[in-house]
């Protein structure tokens, strides 16, 4: 067992009942500790803990982080140099400190006021410059529901789904941190088929529910990183929004793929929680048939048990569950992507970040999306304010939560949350 | 008229006939000065400029540099900081540093020597961090001659392509600069349409001639660039071989575009020819119907009249000229590939590439890639050595290369070359 995991291990800090956040669990995120000062950070129950500070007092020895620069910039990428092993062993360093049994911090007020911090006092960064962002579109039933709609059932999934986890490069640049706002999208768009098209803000904002894992490793360009290794690379996981113009989408997808639909804005919460942290929930993937290529043969449990829920929270307006879903009904998991993505050469990057695609489950209330939810607008969903949606609208907070739970251990994400701002009017 | 393009400077620098590099381009690239030294540079004839030694000597004062730093980095990403005019600048600069009257270090061989070497002592490498790769499909003609081989003359191309430069996202950790070799490589193809695909290392690789443009400059995420400060935002292009497996992308590529026939390299050239360079080489581009949506409309000549050719030659063998075309066929041209990709929001970043698509001219000679120059392999190329090409064989090497010329005066990128190495065997 990694020895942080243990679950007998109880803190000195209070954690709430149903905190997301455990001694078990240690995520990695980037804090605002003063104007301009980013330090990475970790949290146990509802109290936030700066990584440079516990450096600057000689909290870090022994603890594989060699330079405690690492721990005093803007990103994370510096610090995950060290890779999966220099990782675990900070979360394994950080486990003991906070122990119930260890004194060192506990008993020492002034270096407790130097180092913790509430929660609520510090706001969170983006934890990583994404270098690369890869989209999969590994739920068979997301694929199979949108394949539904657009070409009928008999032709839904594509011949090359089950061979191979189909994806597409996205961007980085305008993926941002829960709590920013995004703005409607301008974009060309054909709502009659027959017509040509026209040119407005998007009447169709969707979200999509997907969990991106991040890297801690590179390979060399041209060597492929086989499948048994894969998880060597990963670090661990955030919560992703794929923010979705779909009217966007359905005009300029053909043929290159989904672009100015996708692009302007994806959402991710601010903690990385890590693989090893997750390891208790991992669970068997479904049965795959036809039978992968030996590449993407991956062994054991590689699947991960993970409660997922989306939440419309309209302006002032309360809290409206409309999806309930489970990471664990992926098709094609984090291995075989990684191997798939590099088989041919493709060299990946320290802070990448690859999400998974919309997570959908079997059924209706469980799929990722509102164009799943509400079959295209054909039902729209019923909020308890009595108004309806089809899509998304204007002052909407759209919210991710994630969880894995067994027994009395909860390790948990935190939230994704982000709110839609009306279109600009017109521009210069 | 900008102060660096007047065709009557010359230099007291030597300049070969027929040479790339009169004192009008000064392109901007980073040069390897010694082990693990690198240094921003310019080239005029065969002398390549180590602009870190000018500073180093005070040779920059007034040039726009404020902090020399910026030219000691392994790319000219924060050079580039300075945006389009802090570039314009530091080219002036330049350009009257090395006019003939110019006495400063003309006439100073202690100085010359620190700071001017041949070409050939110098390598080059990638001359920015590519923060974000896009690829547009830009040119009429490739994308007619691509449709027609796949859905017939009549639906050759897509309802969308007249109405907006079609683009999408590509993987920016595996561009590599010229001279750099490329590996063949594995993935899965379905050869037979009726039987299950196959896993081997491909049999299809292409080049696609290309070229790129550099970012300078950014917006907020958020606020769309206007279509006529476009340029205010681009620094200057390279050329780019977008490598392509074309069997890969044929089973791949539905329905969200190509990924791994892609993603294993694209190569550069090493010099960022500027904009300001290029200024006497504008063109009108093709007249557009249907008539463009506003935010498309752009003024004045953007397209650019570079004379484009493409070289295989085969390993220890001759040059063959298998394409001449010209990049001023481009139906979309970069204001408006820049206006349509921010319309949504989307923020740019300095150091992004943006690349044309492959560039067909109108005759059969023209075409940018095997594909369309053997019509699929129906038409084998033949080589001066007699053999021929359908596709590209291990060890050929791809050349391209490209310049502008009017009256006596001639800018050129130089070139991007790279060997096709042998699939790997097998891996671990």
């Amino acid at each position: 067992m990694i020895e942080a995991n243990n679950p007998q291990w109880e803190t000195w800090l209070p954690v709430p009942e149903k905190s997301d956040f455990p001694i078990q669990n240690i995520p990695f995120g980037i804090g605002v500790f003063g104007p301009g000062i980013h330090h990475a950070c970790t949290r146990i129950g509802d109290t936030v803990i700066d990584l440079y500070a516990l450096a600057e007092n000689g909290l870090v020895l022994h603890s594989g982080v060699e330079n405690p620069e690492v721990l005093k910039q803007e990103v994370l990428n510096d610090l995950m140099k060290s890779g999966k092993s220099g990782m675990r062993q900070l979360r394994d360093h950080l486990s003991r400190l906070f122990r119930k049994d260890n004194p060192l911090l506990r008993d020492n007020p002034e270096l407790r006021e130097k180092c913790l911090f509430p929660y609520k006092a510090v706001s969170l960064e983006l934890p990583v410059k994404v270098e690369n962002y890869t989209d999969f579109y590994s739920s068979i039933e997301h694929a199979t529901n949108v394949g539904t709609m657009f070409r009928g059932k008999e032709n839904a999934l594509m011949p090359n789904w089950r061979y191979l986890p189909v994806g597409y490069h996205g961007r980085s640049s305008s993926i941002i941190v829960s709590g920013e706002a995004v703005r409607r999208p301008w974009g060309q768009q054909r709502p009659d088929p027959e017509a040509p098209p026209v040119f407005g803000p998007s009447r169709l904002v969707d979200f999509e529910l997907e969990m991106a894992f991040v890297t801690c490793g590179e390979n060399q360009q041209g060597t492929p990183i086989p499948v048994r290794e894969a998880e060597d690379y990963i670090i661990g996981f955030v919560l992703f929004n794929d923010w979705s113009a779909r009217d966007i989408q359905g005009w300029e997808y053909v043929p290159l793929g989904p672009f100015l639909s996708k692009n302007w804005a994806s959402s991710v919460s601010p903690w990385i929680v890590t693989l090893d942290a997750l390891e208790p929930f991992r669970v068997e993937g479904p049965y795959q048939e036809p039978e992968v290529f030996d590449y993407l043969k991956s062994e054991g449990k590689r699947n991960f048990d993970i409660k997922l829920e989306v939440i419309i929270q309209p302006e002032n307006g309360e809290e409206n569950v409309v999806s309930r879903s489970n990471f664990k009904y992926m098709y094609w998991n984090i291995c075989q992507q990684l191997a798939h993505h590099t088989v041919n050469g493709c060299n990946i990057q320290i802070g990448d970040m690859y999400a998974s695609g919309t997570i959908s489950g079997p059924s209706p209330d469980s799929y990722g999306s509102m164009l799943e939810l509400t079959w295209r607008g054909a039902n729209p969903i019923k909020l308890n304010d009595g108004s309806e949606r089809k899509f998304i609208n204007d002052f909407d907070t759209v919210i991710m939560r994630g969880y894995a739970e067994k027994g009395n251990l909860r390790i948990g994400f935190g939230e994704v949350s982000s709110k839609l701002l009306p279109a600009i009017k017109e521009w210069k």
